[in-house]
This record gives C-alpha cells, structure tokens and sequence, in this order.
C-alpha cells in the first residue's frame, strides 16, 4: 500500500514523482495565525536545492516553491497548506537505458515486484527528489516551535569523522558539505572529487541537534519521541541507520557509564552531567538537547559497470548515466533537519492536545 | 499524548502497567480462520519471562496468557483478540523509597515532567514489563505470515561481539542469552555475573533476521519496511539505535561494494549476490533476509549509587533496589522477534490489501 | 478488516463477544489527574444493563467494570486505561438451533459472507451487548468534558411521538423508556407489552442534547462535528438513521426559515434566536447545544417464524428464541449518550492540540 | 484540528480555499495498472461545475483537473495522484462588504471562534467549492470499484417528493436537477425560480443506490459500511441528515415488516425480498444494493436581509450578494456520488487486505 502521509497531529502529505510536471506537500493541522510566506520557505529549498556546487548532482532546479492554499493575507488560518514545486530540468531521456534494467540498490526490482509498473524515469517516486517536498514541509513546520533551535551537520564522510573538537556551528554554512568542521571539510572535498571522478559514490553519516525543546513532549509507548524519530529519518532515501544520543555505543557502556546524573537547577528543573540518552528518557523529551545520528548509504547510482538482471530475468550489466549526487547523505542534511522540525512540532501539539 | 497503538491495518493495542492487576494487547485486524490457542502463545512468553536464569530479574511472572475474545472453538474470527496477562509477583514497596526520586536513565522525571503525576512503582507504564504484551502479540502475527522465518540473536553483549563465523542457530535455545556462538555465551557468563555482583549492568545488540519474506512488501514513502521495523524497535524500552542491513557500515562502503549484484535466477526473480541493503530497496522487501540490529543500553536501574534529584528538585543519590534485569537486552530479544513479525504481518495485509 | 478503534486523540479500542468470558474497553489518550474510580462509571453501566425491566431482555447480567490499568490512587495518570466487563448470563445452548441459520435484519449472513467464520453465540461481535464497553469508555470521556451535560432520551416509540411540550427532563429517569413525557411513556407501556406479548418487536429515536459545548470545537473537512456524530452513532447496533439539528426537516425548510439568526450577546458572543442547525456551522460548535437525532429499527430477533435460508443455502423458518430486547432503542439510549460524550471530548482534545 | 484527509486504506486529502489559487485532491493508496486520464475525470467534474444551467450558481468555473502525478503513461503506478483545479472566476470583491459579518447559517463565526481568522472570500475553506476536489478523487475511486454501479438523484425538493412510480434514471440528466422522474422536474423549474426571484432558497434530499456491491464489504465495529458512509455525507456541505436503506422510517416498522426475509438463491446466496436495511447487516454488505439518503439544508447565503451579528459583536443585517446556487442538493448530487465510490472502494480495498 502507498502510504505518503507522515505525523500524528500536525500530518503532511507528499506526492510526485522525479521527473513528473511537479511535486509538492500538503500540510493539515497547522495551527493558525503565523506568518508565512514563500520567502520564508526558499532558504530551506535552498540549502537542499541541486546543482550548487560540483559535489552535488548536475540537475539544475530552482526548486521554487509555490503556496496554493491555507495561507491568508500572509497568515496561517490553520486549513491545509498546499506547497507546489515544479519540475524544470527533467531529462527523461537519460533514462530510457535503463527502462527494463534493475538498478542494484536501487527500488526498480522491488517497485516491480510490488506493483507490476512504475515510473522509471530518475528512480519516479522513490527518488530523493520527493524530500524537497519535505524540506518544504519542515519550513511551516519550524513556524510551528520557534522555541526550538535545529542543527544538522554532516559528521562522516566516506568513513572520515570530524574531530568533535573542531566542531563550529558558523562552519557549517561555509563548505559545501554542511561539515562544522573547516578542516575536515577541506580533506573531503579531495574525498569527493575522487570519488566522482572515478564514477563511484560514498557514505555519510548526518548529526542532528535539536536545542530548546522543553521536558514533556513524546508520547508513550508506540509514538516515543525515538520511534517518531526513527521512522521519520529512516524514511528518507538511503539511509540505513539510525542512533538516538550515544546509540549503538551506549550498547558498550556500564549502567554508570551511562546514567546522565542529574543537580537542581532553576524551577526544580534538573541540570544534566551528560546527555548519553539523546534528550530522552522513555520516549519523552527530558529537556536536554536531542540528538540523533543518521547513516546514509553511498548513492547506489554509479558510473562503474554493475552485474544485475533486466525485467525479462537476463544478465545485464548496469551503468548509471543521469545526473547523481557522489554523496546523498550531503544533500540528506537540510532533509534530516526537516524531519527533526515536523516530528517536534507534531509531539507538542500531542502535547498540548492532551495536557493543555 | 498516549499513543498505545502500534499497526496500519493489523493493529495492535497494549495497556498495563509493572504493577498493575494485569496488563495486555488487543489485536485488530487479524485474518480469521487461523488456528490458535493459549497453549500456542504460551512459549513465546516464556522465551520472554523473567527469572529463569541467574542472569536475569528475579521477579517471577508466569505470563500466562489469556485469549479473552477473537477466538471461536480453537480459531481466529477476524474479530478483535484481546489477550491478558496478570501479574502475580508485585513488590510495590520495594519502590516506595523512590517514589519521589528521579532515577538517572529512566523516565521518571519526563513522565512527572509530562504528566504531573506517575504511577512509581516499578517504573508503571514505562516498565519493560509491557513488552510482555507485545510477545503475546507477536505470537497472533507470526500465524499471519506462516511463509516467514524469525530470528533474533544476541550477537555482541556489554562490547564482546560474536564471531560471525561461529553462528550456529541452534545453539540459541541452549544458553541463557539467546547467543548463537557457543564460545561467546560462554564468555558471557561470567561477563554478566560480573556486572551483577558489582550492582553495574550491560548493553547489548540483538540482530534480527527474517527469512521467507517475498519481494514487494512495504509501502512507500512514509511506511517503508525500514521506516516501520525502526519506529518499531525504537519503541522497545532501552533501545536507542537501529540499522538495516549494515547501517552505519554502510556509511563507510562505497557505492561499488554496497552494491547488491543480482543474477538471473528461477522464474526472472534475482540471486543476490550480498545483501548490504539488509533485504529492502526503496522500503520494499527485494526477496532477500531482511535484517535488522538493534541497540539496547544497559539497564538504567543500578544499585550503584547515583547522583540525581527528586520532585522537591533537591540533590539526592540513588540507589535502585528491585529486582532487575543485569542486561535488559538479553530479554529484549524475544521482544525484537514480535516486533519483527507484528511489522511484516502488517505488510503483509497492507501490500494484499492494494495489490489484490 | 476488522476495525475497532475510534477517535483521534480520545481513541478507545473495544474488544469481546456476546457470550465470551468478557468484553472491554482500552481508552487512550486520556489527559492525566483526572478523578476516577469503578463507583464513577458503574451507574452509566446500570442505566445500560439488562433485566431491569419487563421492557428489556430478560439476561441478567451486573455489568460490573473494573479498571485495570492507566489509574494510579484514584487518578488517571495520561496511560491507556483498560476496563472490562465479565459476561456471567450467558445461555449458549439457546443459539445451536440457529448455528447454521441466517437471521434476517441480523449480520449473520454478512459475517459469514465476510470471514467465513462466525461466533454465532448472541450474534457473537455484532452484538448490542458491545455497547456495554462504549458506555465504560463514555464514562471516562465525560471526565475530560466537564463544562458539557449531555441527555439523551426516546422521543418517539413505535411511531408515537413525545410531545415537545411535555419535555422534562427530570421524568426520564422515572419511566424504564428515558421517556422526558410522562404521558407518552404511560402509553409506551401499553405497545411495549404488546409487542413483547405478540413474540414482535419495535423501532425508536433517541434525541440527544449536550449543552456547555463552547464555540470552536469540531475539525474541518473530514472530522467536522456533525461528521464524527454520524460516524459514531451510526455505528451504534441497529442505528439506521442520523440527524444533527433539524435533519430531514431542513431540507424543507427555506433559506430565511432555517437561518439561525444572531443579536449581540456578552463578550461578543452571539445570542441565537433559533437553532435549526443543532450547534454547528461547518462542522463547527457554535456554542449553542450540540443536537442530534438517531433511528433505531426494531430488535430484528422476533419470535415470529420468518422465510430464511441456511448457511448450506436451503430454505429455513428462523425464530429468535434467546432473551431479546423488544426495542433495542430504549437501552440504546445511554448508549447515545456515550458516544456524543466520546466525540465531544475528542474534539476538545483535537482543539487544544490545535490552538494551544 | 484541521482533518482534511478522508480513509482508511484509499486515502484521499483535500485541500484548497473558494478564491485560492487552485484547490485539489492527494488519493493515497490506489491500486496501480489502472487506466486513467484527465478527460476520464472531467465529464465528473463537469456534472458538478457552476454556472451550467440558471439553476445554479452564475460563478463560471471549468473546472479542468490536471493530474500532477501518481499515473506513467496513462495507468495508475500505485503511488499518490494528485489532482488540481484551478479557481478562475474569483470574484473576491464581492465579499468585502461581509468580511467583518456574520453570515448566519455559515461558518463564519464558528470559524473565527475556533482559529481566530479566516479567509471570508467565498467562505474560504468552508466553501462547497471543496468538493470539486472529492469529485476528482471519486472519479478514482471509480475505477477501483468496475464492478459497482453507482447513481444519484434528487429525490425530494423544497418539500416536494418524487413518485416512486416514476423513477426512470434514464431522465436523470435531462434535467439541471438530477431528478429521475420527469414530471417532478417539471414542477422544480417554477419551485427553483420562484425562491431565487425571491432571493430565497430551498433544501433537496439527495439519494443515491449503489448496485453490484458483493456481500462482505464492512469494517465492525467502528467502520461499518453505515458509519463510513454517514460520515462521508456528513462532511459535505449543507448536510444535516443521513439514512441507510429505510431509515428513520424503519424506527416506524414492526420487526416483522423490517425483515429483509430471504430465500434460496444461486450459489448459496440468498434472493432478498425486500431491502429495509439498504444493503448492510451489522455494518457489512449484504449483497443488495447499497442505498442512502442524505438532507442539504436550503443554501444558507440569501439576498434576503437577516439579523446578525458582526465581528466586533454588534448587531447587524446581512445580505448575501455573491453567486450562489438557490438549492445546494442539487449540485451535492455528483458529491454525493464521489463520497458512495470513495467509501465503497476503501472498503473494497481494506477486506481484501484481511481476506486476501
């Protein structure tokens, strides 16, 4: 079953394929009464728009994004946001190759197992094209908690981490791999080119900090904070891997290790020594920093020959021209901010919805 | 808000807490026609139970299961199964020492912090006690796809991985831990009666492996196979990280051996030549195992004194008397295993549902 | 599919069979602190229950609810609150004659149709006798809409209409119909007896009125308040038809007629001079009482011999014999209540998940 | 809280303001290999669209629909198609003089009392314009039931009933009123022309039979075909009233005249003498023919002036200028239709998935 509605409260919709007329968002249970416009909304489609640098995939989209409904004289009126974003670059062609070939990595087979059809055409909807109607969404939803601050950085890549204490937010804008690290950032440009010029792609592993969110949101036990988080990130294209605070590495820890000690603060509220829980504790924000990790994988699309099969159930051997992204967890990083800001936003209005 | 509900077309629903009267599941959307029966869920629960090992809590529940509806001479009528659980063995005094006390790791503070009041003793709704509700539903799935194979194995305690070479299924059943490599167990042995006698505790990682899984399972965008197997194991209590196939390893691959190369095989369907993606592509199960590993931290109750607050916001130390599991991992595992089927079942109906 | 859920962010779950060992309620979603014990529900449950008198059906049954969970010393504490009533009177043998026999008016067929498989003990899930859990889960829903009185009673009874003059309120519980005129229920005696007495059995309507419902609960499109009512009520076991406000009436009203004209009130609000639209405008509250109006046909278990076929497909004579309400709309009644309770505190909860 | 998606498993969102830009329709969870194209669409959209005969509405929309995505090739794929109209005759000045005023009978005060602000051009959001958007998404929903026949008339209007006797559906489009019965039509002409000549308005009582529905379509408990289908009308505008099969007049019937008594058919199914309950038992179809009726109120927008309030709560007299249909039933007829495919192919879709 096609299932294109995420959240519980505040849910959007998306819909369209990569090389279709359009794609776009619909966001239902926004509150009313904020202020929004297209221009608030660009940066964001911006920051994930293609063809901004040689390290990112050649298609050129403006990726400008239109608002058709919910929106009155500048303001929310709290009915469903209607978010368009025409496709401008679509070059079908490169495509028409690989119609009958399933692309390793790739849904093709799996698209075919499942519906007998399917838009070949740049990957149709199971492109990472879709997460621009994300990152559309994710902007209204920011409007939603503006008392929460979201910051997503790439913290690996192609295996090389940043060094934690290099870590500097106002880096992040000033390399084209949103790495807070400058000096990492310089290794993986070098990483980068290499791998594009040998027609092969790589990895990424995207931090999220999430600061401002107040002890109380999550809800227990099937829409934990961590489980919205989880289906939210692992919805995204290629990634395989998700971690709420220390994650696997709180596997090798000892209880007290572990523990995030807690001292009286202000308003009885607790100052914490450690955040290995990823500002969660049963599911429920405990006021500390979220934090998640999120892996993607080496984009699947690759310029080297590889064995597979074609719809017919003979041997072929794939390469995949287009236009591609050497590192999609890159371009992944404003998409995991997205889903941070919609899956937040969501949780306080069940919050409220049931605390008042 | 509570969210007890967990499942698109097969949905289950869990109530309960520690110390409760009793807690269960109901089951809605179950097929009719299956054969079941209390003695068929019994083993499930007791693969779960406490206190059959000195290595894990001491509390003694017998989980019996009670089918209180859905079930008509011996099979399912595709009405709502409601299943019970009493508990038997409560010792709600050994919390009243904590009752005001906010336990570092635990969700003591966010539920006061939520909801304004909790029920203390052992930890109520947010006890690892509720899982026992999600085996016994776990056990109505697994009829629902008798075409599927589940597996779920300890494979790295407290940091000591299993050598992958040594896995051997049938040694799951013949040592306290659900360990598959005869070697490791016996390493764990004296790792976690450590960690016991130190009043410390583990983590661990359970790996999950579904065999039998057709191609074409999952449901694009938002309930991808990998989307709803993270939300779900992510609402396990303890657990903070998940990965599909090689997850995070998979960051570090590049596009070329991340590839999973098919072959031509019978009746057009592919031989896969790895499986790096873990079974799915684009959300939808490819035909391969899928596999999933998931991270549980080690047991937040220690009686290892620890800083912390209480509701007054003054300093206090903790010390976690009760009666807990060294490595909540360890019995975690049955739990990944219903999660695991609960999943597929729900696609299984899901994908019928669209594609006839 | 079974699918036996209702609500938004007020969900109960229910679940059990005419003559199972129990059926129940889950109610999630909850608000926390609220006051609540078995004596606070237990007289919506007596109002329901059977064998009061000789107008109902002559099981006996003491409906008596426990609660099992989501209550902590007297107080709901925001966690699924699970309720369960135990079946003491049932008479299977009763229903051996008709195993095999289709019923007319009952789902007996459709079931069968359905899932091949039927409890036929008291027809089993389509059973009136599951309203028992609605009126549970209304008891605990009327906690969280304290500002709302809700009365519903009979005002029309095999075509015999109440008079509109004659409404009081404080007689409905004086007479065993939750008949609001005096002199209609003394009639109502005389055709009850009478079609009890001819082995028939008689149709009603049930009006139901909640005062106290502020302006601006109710959701557009697809959750507007007139919407959930229907859905609801038509749920209810032999509902057939739905009216808010004036109903089928408006449909001849004209356009002046039917306006519910507004003249300035304190604080802004309007002061209404009529109320055709029974407390909505676009599937909006608009502070005036919520009104709707729900057809019950008559009990289709009769002892008269009706022409009906088996479940081999050959012709049969069904008579109901068992223990039948002769209007299933009189106990229907507290049944209505319940469910108007159910909708409005979901919509509370949906509002000020929305608007904060 | 803003609901605006309808469904279980065919999910359908809507979106869109009376003077927007464009307002349309996201149907989640089609089936793909269905064939489909914009002029199979329109010939529905044109059945409903403005400005047709004097009748209706003098605004002039054509109401194209364009198919944005979700089909490849003209067959459906199996992922969301989403459906946009394009508002072109807005008038939105004629609205100015009642933006700060009260229409009675409209939403505009609910909806300023729910969210504070509202686009008051056209009723905005509350608008029947909305439902061009189901008309789209119903045309959808058609192809996934073929073997359904679905059909809609007005059966009453102002008060003024067809003969039973005179039903033929072949009359139904020669008529501006979609009345099957010639003679009726006739009287209409002079009924509709006197209200708008008055500046008045008049309700209709719209009927719709479904034939070819199979038995066992029907969710218990919560989604009964009855519940799906009462919310569904319910949701449309100007509707106060829905009855299945006999309705309110089966609360007049004795048990034995409500018995759909059956006899022995072909297959084992039953040959039904009568059809009191309109096609469902205990929510599930029964194989006859599905059949409801729905109540639209008078247009509530008249050139007559009525006593009113505005926003600042001062008395005021409201004249409604605009465009406007002097009996909204008539254009809720094609509505109406859509909500019957939507509702029916859900269910289609949700037992095959329980039933495979």
């Amino acid at each position: 079953m096609s299932w294109n509605t995420f959240g519980r409260v505040l849910r959007f919709t998306t819909w369209g394929e990569s090389h279709g007329a359009a794609l776009g968002a619909v966001v239902d249970g926004c509150p009313p009464g904020l202020a929004i416009s297209e221009e608030f909304i660009q940066p964001f489609m911006d920051a994930r728009k293609p063809g901004t640098s040689r390290f990112t995939t050649q298609r050129r989209e403006d990726d400008l994004v239109r608002i058709l409904s919910g929106v009155f004289e500048g303001t929310t009126t709290g009915t469903p946001i209607s978010l368009m974003i025409e496709n401008t670059d679509q070059r079908s062609k490169d495509y028409s190759a690989i119609a009958q070939q399933y692309r390793p990595g790739h849904a093709d087979y799996a698209y075919d197992a499942k519906y007998g059809i399917r838009d070949y055409r740049g990957g149709g909807r199971s492109s990472a094209r879709e997460t621009a109607a994300r990152v559309a969404a994710g902007a209204v939803a920011r409007l939603v908690i503006p008392e929460v601050t979201i910051t997503a950085y790439v913290c690996e890549l192609g295996g090389d981490r940043i060094d934690p204490a290099n870590i500097d937010y106002s880096e992040i804008a000033n390399n084209p791999f949103f790495c807070p690290d400058a000096a990492a950032a310089k290794r993986w440009e070098e990483k980068v080119d290499a791998a594009r010029k040998a027609g092969s792609s790589l990895g990424a592993i995207v931090e999220c900090v999430a600061t401002g969110v107040p002890a109380g949101w999550g809800a227990p036990i099937y829409a934990k904070l961590d489980s919205d988080l989880a289906a939210a990130m692992m919805s995204i294209n290629a990634v395989k891997g998700v971690e709420i605070g220390d994650g696997f590495e709180a596997a090798r820890l000892t209880g007290e290790e572990n523990a995030d000690r807690m001292r009286p603060g202000e308003d009885g509220k607790p100052i914490y020594l450690a955040n290995h829980a990823g500002g969660t504790a049963g599911g429920i924000s405990t006021g500390q920093p979220v934090v998640c990790r999120v892996a993607f994988k080496p984009t699947s699309s690759i310029l080297t020959p590889v064995e597979s099969i074609n719809s017919a159930g003979e041997a072929v051997e794939v390469v995949t021209k287009g236009r591609h992204d050497p590192c999609v967890g890159i371009r992944g990083t404003p998409v995991v901010e997205a889903m941070m800001a919609l899956v937040l936003a969501d949780h306080k209005l069940l919050h409220r919805g049931q605390m008042g």
